[in-house]
């Protein structure tokens, strides 16, 4: 799959093993075995799911260490948040609009001469 | 594929078309016609990608109208959204760090007795 950047990124995001994945990355750095353990799940099968997530560049491999940890890219995350949010006022809206409402029951209350 | 809602959401987008006929919604409904214009590709290509975008809930068919525009709902973003914003701190700490080092220059600033 050549995809582009951000098609790579939510393709990698759209399982739940490798969102739990970069989830307990963002806890801090964790080897295969380390990552695998919560996991009904082969190694082979966990390695795999890392493959997408570091092919994504949203996980990196330690060079130091002879285990090598896994280590979390957040950064690359960012261009799919950013997506995202440019739709962001479209669920707000509702938000905004109680928000609103709130504000002039306030002002209409503080206008209330029984008050 | 039944994935789970956030999985199949993220799928969804994971395609440059997908995300440009989300695009094209945000500015109003539009037919498949509409939609597939731009596009050198057949409609049914485009009904396939609709399909998509459809089964994980981020796009809807109007049903008053014979040609059955399609609408855009967002909504169906936000819990993506809400995800990936749990990541954010990781890459606005560096923001985060610029801010308070020009914080920190502008009390040095304030505190000089030379200026």
């Amino acid at each position: 799959m050549a995809a582009d950047p951000l098609s790579a990124t939510l393709f990698a995001l759209a399982d739940p093993t490798r969102r739990g994945l970069l989830a307990r990355l963002a806890q801090g750095d964790a080897t295969v075995s380390e990552l695998a353990a919560p996991y009904d799940m082969s190694l082979a099968a966990i390695s795999k799911h890392l493959k997408v997530l570091e092919g994504a560049g949203l996980v990196s491999r330690g060079r130091e260490a002879q285990w090598r940890p896994r280590h979390l890219e957040a950064e690359a995350l960012k261009d799919a948040w950013a997506w995202l949010d440019d739709y962001r006022h479209f669920w707000d809206r509702s938000l905004d609009q109680l928000g609103r409402h709130l504000e002039a029951m306030k002002r209409a209350g503080a206008e209330d001469p029984d008050r």
